[in-house]
């Protein structure tokens, strides 16, 4: 029996309770909140688990394996360094840390204890990502050309960090788990409109042999989008994750270029055939991400979103946020 | 009564003929076209009309007094300076000409010689493009915060150029249109995949007063996509040229700042209420642009899509190719 | 305090239980299921209240106020009679009953006892239907053509009785609230494919003064429909119950006579201006409902939504039957 | 080659002409319309071709060998009687009669003069509908449960006919050719709202084998749907005439009755998997229909749009009208 302490239950932290509670082999040892309006909360919704407001009297106790962190990202570094340096493995929210030096500390901790650290980029544990892993490697698409994402609605306005550090985690640590490279430099821009942070940015990264993929993020949008175009040698493929049904599209188009003896000869031809929306499991990702961690914990095995994971992404965000700065100088990750 | 002489009768010039001929005040004298294939068209389509293939015909001729150069970009300076040389107004296809330097030429040329250019910037003609400027200028949005614009499909690759040259001028042209402001600066970033053009490529386009542009091309989608979201302090516009019948829906969504007492004590507020989709008026855009050309000339008034319209959109194509093979780096335009 | 006890614990019911126990004034005094299973979930999800195997210790105890009955409609006028014979206020799911007479009995049971009965029509409690009745009382649309709602998808079959008792009571109750008029005859066509009981439907509903209404009710779509058109003299609106944001669409689009001097004269002439999304509220429309309920006990008014809205819609659903079985001979109501 | 005549120069008429001339081994040999506007158009767009204001040049002419009726329904049957007794064939609009006796008279007097009749249901040629039929006839859809059509819009009143005489045809022609079936009843509703022909109408068919087909036209719509649900026993297919791209889409979705003793064990299970949207070839379905006409006249067969296809059409039609008068009672095919 694997028992959990978390911290923080604000917006996410309930859904973190909620699911560690039905999850077999483990339990919820005890929960902390600094507010006394979120400590009301756990106790009407959990009664019977204690509550802490003091983070120290749940990674010191005893009667608790692990810890899970679901507070702002200003907080991470601290609250994960205590839990490990007390013998807790750690379930920490993306992104991971604040910076690239804090993250590395982390997971040489973790190392040095032989206790495990998983990030929580929950959308990886999605069917649409799972689906599309499992078309990539299968050679569906062939060598892909780029990956398109949109992520853009009103709110919610962030008050300790830019628009990028918000949203763009999710399609950085997608792109990073699906194409399977490391981006090699970034190019980003942006403006801040309300306040100091950036509220809308357009991100590119540059990944190895000619892969090129860009984020679009947007806290002033009049609607919501989420979509992502992913096009490929040999197929192209549309995510639009608002549609409850049909939330992939894969299309049998594509431009195959016959011969290339100079500019003018170049003879590019166009393929146009069937469209297929193949059926994604509906399950609730962050069962299964935390189902996941107790299986890495129980097997001592680093689980694939592990820190050095989540380091990557806090690499992109600093590269993303240095260009930013320099309105689109390439900045090496 | 205006005698045009047509260049180029490939994709777009049966078009121009199509919309010359039923003008009132103004009649086609001749079309001109090096492919035999082209002038058999033209025979076909328009019997009694003079074929030419050589276009020193056309732009000598007594009976012309207007030529419209309907070809590569690569031809138009030489096709207008010979037109303007013989004292003809010019009408000439988008984007102006291949670098600044010649569209400067052939301004100060027709300038002399106190002849007309128009540049074909089509969509600024086009029922949705003077909705939004009439809304615009209302000060319905308010204050504008962005511009973010997607032009994505399959093909048609050119040969000649990269996405930017050809898709791109669309959305700058009507970004200075409706801005009406000069961009400062300019970052772009993509990808070439095929052959040595970029087939996929996005800008950023910095204006005054924290307005930030954002252009996303692709010749590489597997989807057709012409939607720009226009975010404004009061409301905000998404504009889907795809939709039939309701192309502009406007939001009345926003965030409103109340006070900024530290980074912690910013009270943001949204609002959110109801969407409103003006009637948008359907008309031939070309068929307002041609006669609105030959109301300028007949009164010897420069259109307000004239030479130094069509430059300014040249040179930030020059600054976004030249910031694309930087890879993000910051052109001034 | 208004004490409730609830019949039923399957699909519906801990919707009942949940809002009734969230509202003030009102709590859940015991909760009854014949199911071993369903008493375990109600064990689980509300440790605490009574749990009971047999009606009767409900509808006769002294603690108990009020009776929802959330069970199958053939035991709805067992249950609710006997519990206005004992004295209490009901609360029956749609269809209120399987036939008039049974409703007809439990109306005048129910007046005899001064208690109040309230159908869950729960759609009249939603911010669509509460807006477009706003819109028709206003006169936004002008007089009505028509009202011709689609609500299709896969499953789930109902194992003793046909689509139209299932899915078309939704549509029934929100025409005659909107309309304000009584229906007076309909004609309904179908087909059982799967076992006896229909799985596809059309139903036709004739009302006073050429108002047209239409129903599309399956079981066996492959796409999830719901999507009602109402057709007015000034203006028609789309409800589109799938959309997350606009779900109302109202259309300045319509039709004027302007003579009608024989059939060769008749000057038709065709509106079309803006369209327009009206912010609709989003409440929990079951909250809404149970605490008018509770409004309308302690004020010994009845509901809006009575027993006698009930059984128009059960005549509704006897004559639509009948006709089907005619294979679409009218049955007047 | 043959020479066509070509009666009625409306809406229709010139898309007629405009095909036959495009067509090898045909032309057009003369166009006749009674408005003077029509043959000032006709002469302009066609110069050349002989005009006429009196049908009987045409379909008496020496040099016409079939004749295309491109007018009102209840002109057809003069016109297309006229130039058959003069020894031409008939191309004529739908519907093809205004009434079953005179669709029969003109087959037995085309059988007797051994000439062709075809009705121009255009729709049975476009990509969709032969890409449908050929997954009906693969059995990729398996049984077939219903057809559901819903065809509605803004206008245009015709002052002749009621909706259904106006917008069924298509569907009824459409149902008759991929069901392979003779419909065996009618049951339809419907209203008028501003003359004395119904402007909104619902019709059922009933088919043999427990099939049923709908169909819902309606002018007085404020958006255009052009959609059709088909339900089979393996699979379901939605076909979306106003997607420019995904026309058809088919889902691996359906319903397996396991077993049926008695009704509360019947085990009905869902399936759901994979949606796929072929491609359906995109050809002007007009060019197609005329160039058949002319292999039928050359090979002397019946085309399979032939009288009798317009036949059965009609005799829905009036099926359709008889039942809409005694509102919904079932009148015999």
């Amino acid at each position: 029996m694997l028992r959990f302490g978390v911290i923080g239950y604000g917006y996410w932290g309930p859904n973190i309770v909620r699911n560690l509670r039905a999850l077999e082999g483990c339990q919820v040892a005890g929960i902390c909140d600094q507010t006394p309006a979120a400590r009301k909360r756990i106790q009407a919704a959990h009664p019977g688990i204690p509550v802490h407001s003091d983070f120290h009297e749940l990674v010191k106790s005893p009667d608790v394996d692990a810890i899970a962190v679901i507070t702002p990202v200003w907080t991470h570094y601290e609250l994960a360094k205590a839990a490990l340096e007390n013998g807790k493995h750690v379930f920490v929210e993306k992104p991971f840390t604040s910076n690239a030096a804090q993250a590395e500390e982390l997971i040489n901790l973790a190392e040095q204890k032989n206790l495990q650290i998983m990030v929580d980029h929950t959308f990886l544990f999605t069917g649409a990502v799972r689906k599309i892993q499992k078309l990539l490697k299968e050679g569906t698409l062939g060598n892909l050309y780029y990956y398109d994402s949109t992520r853009v609605n009103l709110g919610i306005f962030q008050h300790d960090c830019n628009v990028i550090w918000d949203l763009a985690p999710h399609d950085l640590s997608i792109m990073n788990h699906l194409l399977d490279k490391d981006a090699e430099a970034i190019s980003a821009t942006g403006q801040a409109h309300l306040n100091a942070h950036e509220d809308i940015a357009f991100i590119t990264a540059y990944y190895p042999d000619k892969m090129i993929a860009h984020v679009n993020v947007n806290w002033i949008s009049p609607v919501k989008v989420r979509t992502t175009l992913i096009g490929g040698e040999k197929k192209m493929l549309v995510w639009n994750d608002l549609e409850a049904d049909e939330k992939l599209k894969i299309y049998d188009k594509g431009v195959d270029v016959k011969s290339q003896e100079g500019v003018y000869n170049l003879l590019v031809s166009y393929r146009s055939g069937d469209m297929w929306a193949p059926q994604v499991e509906q399950v609730e990702a962050l069962k299964l991400e935390l189902g996941y961690f107790v299986e890495c914990i129980k097997k001592s095995e680093a689980p694939f979103n592990d820190g050095r994971t989540g380091l990557k992404v806090v690499r992109m965000l600093e590269a993303a946020t240095k260009s930013l700065a320099k309105r689109g100088e390439l900045v090496y990750v």
